[in-house]
């Protein structure tokens, strides 16, 4: 049986998403995987970046951060050490291409999607969570663009979900939880579409090399998990195809 | 009527604390003040800044922060000016002080406390929530310490919380929401203890100046105010004095 | 009688107001409160802050700083921190609000007054002492202004003053100096018009709460102070109403 | 043909690791691939970050930057805009982490070796060159520890190197130059060891998604690349195994 | 006749030296060189930088900074911008130089003297001003360490003053204000002792190149000029040698 | 004989100057004074900064650094400490004045000529390295403009170059070594034209004053190694007068 009690190694802990949690973003998600908890809002902004302007295309951007209590060391605030955490750069850029990888930005105009991912709660897979959170913040916020006419034809061109898997004591798990992650061999985040085609693999040996054949069998467990995370996002939103 | 429905002038917004919100820190609240809301933590930690080392005495260290989309305009975070926000500077002076007179920092023991009040929606109000939710973020991390043996002797002193009262058309509100926040031509934070006596004043004329006499008036509207949050926060945690 | 030799608690010390003090600004000033020396200076910028732009509207921005060397011990400069010192964001805050409160920023027009207070000698009460001195520097770039037809109306409103209050061994005091101000039990910054109102209010207890009647009574004592020093304010400047 | 005159998409560019290329850090190693110029240093300091202090275990820490003048347009320098460029704090922690996996870590000793990469010119895979050219650095380091030594056991456990592979007009390519990397649909970045075994992986769909068919080739395709490359780095640093 | 009334090329302006001008600092002073004004404070602390602890010798270590309206045009505050001024960081390194030749840093002992100008109105030769009043500021507070018996024997080796001299229009000119200075064509920085020795000489050529001759000739009517103006500081010290 | 081999004091180390290192500026070079090597490179920008704009004149803008390998000890980078280091700003200011004195500014037209020095190895002389190494890249840079066509008439006006001089044990040395350097109790860094005039003199008297007489030979000396150093730019580039 595994620390958190469950019984398969491909078994998800599991997945609550919250939708419309704040009243001011267009899109906005409480998104839990087990203990882990994080924050997902969408906000639009008539305006995009400076390489952007005049191109008519729009634009996703990701930001992602702790609060100082989500883990059981307090972690010091970024502005107290005037740097970006750099785990936290590295995410928020992951998170930032995967979900730019679901929407058309020409589609999307000339506006940015400011997504922020706000860790309340820590317990292994932040970054997933975060993917599979922020896409709902999004495509809500893009149902609102619809919804008011701000754009006529949907941008969004599939789902997006995300999930861990990893090597712990040689056997291969699917979503750690910390206890699990803390002590793994090798993990991978995984980001998928709806087709089970890859957005981002990110695969990391942290005790121990991972030979071809792990490789595999790893993305094959990521495949069949973000498979059902991705049927929960769709029942969550009703979505009906 | 006022713009949120309320029907009196002295009339406060709904307060829910909900304890024990996260899983980590020593005390934990989900505070609201109608639509406001407030995430405070309270974690205990065995060491204190460099001019308490060796004294014996303990310390309260406050920290004030909203996520980006707790506004209807998003709000860029204080990391990517490099600067703590200003109005985030003065508000968490005004937390850590507040606190500070609730617990005898000598019983206490050489120990700090810190506090962090993460705003995730912000309706008017969010010092005064802040200041009322982490009274009792740290009244539970007290209790922790009391149960787990650290401490013998209960070092809090009394009950503290806090309001806002305010000018708006040159009427005197209570508990402004940010819609009248935003309108008013005076407006004063106040934090008190359960006994009546003030811990913190601070007022402030915005768009004229204020009569010795409203100060008074406003002075009597927050205690009565203050008297019945102080009520909630001993009925939340079951005192019973 | 008092630390520094004052016979009565409520008792000014001597309070020193030298106009004209450096040639650029087109207001400093050199103010004293005993021993406390700020130099303040109002400097004119035809440009408004973004969110001020086109509006009509002028602005009267302040910071406030202390020399290294202005206290026992030599403080470090912010710049060597990176971070803006977070008392003296606070103490900024109250200066520039209560200088907006001295004049009516659309008769100002489209521009900004600098207000810089740099303390070059602490002895307890600088920023009441920032907040009178800057008031003159204030006064005096608006009469240049005046004098320079760069304005037709007047517009300040009213004289604007401040002054400490506090509680020390459970006596009144009035205008305390350093050595009062570290021992006090609760401290209180007031500013106020001529007319008698109140701009700003901050009241904090340090070492114990403060009652109502202490409240009221240490206000009373600050009007009156006020009183004294925005007389000596009007002679200064040769106003005769 | 390819861009830069290569013949087949699975071919490298010319390779080539100059050896002691400055005088003073332990290891340094200019490497090029093709017109991709790193300086890479390793720098021995006998100390440890602080959560390894006291733990017998070494460490290897890398930072990666790039000259303003390596790009066809000129790059800021990070200090200019007060914050390390969020691509870099990516790439460097993934070149941390590639060669902590060269290591035995405890066998190293309380010590850290500094890896410096510094992108002199930039023509596409500046990340899988500073991982390749700073193995040898961070080789030959380990071989003065050796020769002088401060170290009885070689605490190098295999041979690490990396290589870019990614799909460019639907068709896979191998050691992508920029022109090429700047139309990709897809990009892998590959770690290996001499044992055919990852040890970091990372795959970003830029323009599409990725089919496992696709991943599994790329996969491959960079497997033979870092085989040639591994040969390179034998050759070079005379190792005979 | 120059431009401030001077009637000729190699007067110096009017000095004014006020000693003790601070209560805090050991030494300090306010200077004038015409209408430049500077506050020079040192203050002493027992201890030195990492980089001498233990050599039993001491540190003189200086910081220049301007108040923001110490121009015609407010000049922003370093912290602002979160960089020191890179005019500043040069003239304070020269500060720091010159004056550490003016003392046996042996014999100063283990501790450092902080040495800190503040200009508070810049009319040209604001870096010479500095240099020459904080050698007074540097003499009063080694005066105050040997009344004090924490110093046994005098460190300082002899007396140290600047002064700038340039060439404006062609014509060599003793100590420039500012409107001269802004005109020169080239201009000189010298820092000399009591015996006519230099310590620290900086020229720029700035609109031209200069000649040998004139390089010479530049020194010496700087040499002249420094020699008057240790005259004055021995004055005002009571030096009798 | 010297440190380094050299036999007389008033002989240079071998410089080297690779022209085209890189293959993006217009201008860039690899210079050697014996071990000191620096890289140095120019490119334009086709704008000016703000005090420039619309005035038809250009400018040049000169930036400094070091790898952190390129000393003996490991050199922290600036971003690491958030702060610019403040001997590389003094430098950076010098490199820009002595460029900007070898053009005519308004026939450079309003374009930016963006200055490199990144240090790779350092071995005494940096900056003067620096000067003379970025003069050949600025040459080439308008070189470029020249033959592109951007620039019709040639704005450059002699040629500069630099070299530094010293006191080492009582002895006047021409060119620097590290270990020199070190040692020097006084040293100096000119930077003139081919005409012989002075652009930049800085004389630093480090552990004891420098008369007037030695002052005078160390110029001499200078003179005449930087004829020396500008035959050798001149062979470089083929110039022919």
């Amino acid at each position: 049986m595994r620390y958190d009690g469950r019984e398969a190694n491909d078994e998800l802990r599991q997945i609550k998403i919250i939708r419309d949690y704040l009243k001011y973003p267009q899109g906005s998600v409480l998104i839990e995987f087990g203990d882990t908890k994080v924050i997902c809002t969408a906000m639009v902004e008539e305006k995009v970046p400076p390489f952007l302007k005049g191109s008519g295309q729009g634009w996703v951007s990701a930001q992602y951060a702790m609060l100082p209590a989500a883990n059981a060391t307090r972690k010091q605030r970024d502005i107290d050490k005037l740097k970006l955490d750099s785990r936290s750069a590295e995410i928020q850029r992951l998170i930032g291409r995967s979900l730019r990888a679901a929407v058309d930005l020409k589609a999307l105009g000339e506006r940015t999607v400011w997504i922020d991912c706000d860790v309340i709660q820590a317990d292994g897979g932040t970054r997933v969570a975060s993917i599979t959170g922020s896409f709902i913040a999004l495509y809500d916020a893009v149902g609102t663009l619809l919804a008011e006419k701000h754009l006529r034809k949907d941008p969004m061109i599939h789902f997006v979900a995300a999930v861990s898997v990893g090597i712990v004591d040689d056997e291969l798990l699917l979503d750690l939880c910390y206890h699990e992650d803390s002590r793994a061999q090798a993990d991978m985040n995984v980001v998928m579409t709806d087709a089970g085609e890859f957005v981002e693999l990110q695969a990391t040996g942290e005790g121990r090399t991972v030979t071809p054949g792990e490789m595999s069998a790893l993305m094959e467990m990521a495949a069949k998990g973000i498979g059902e995370i991705i049927r929960i996002q769709k029942e969550t939103v009703g979505y009906k195809k």
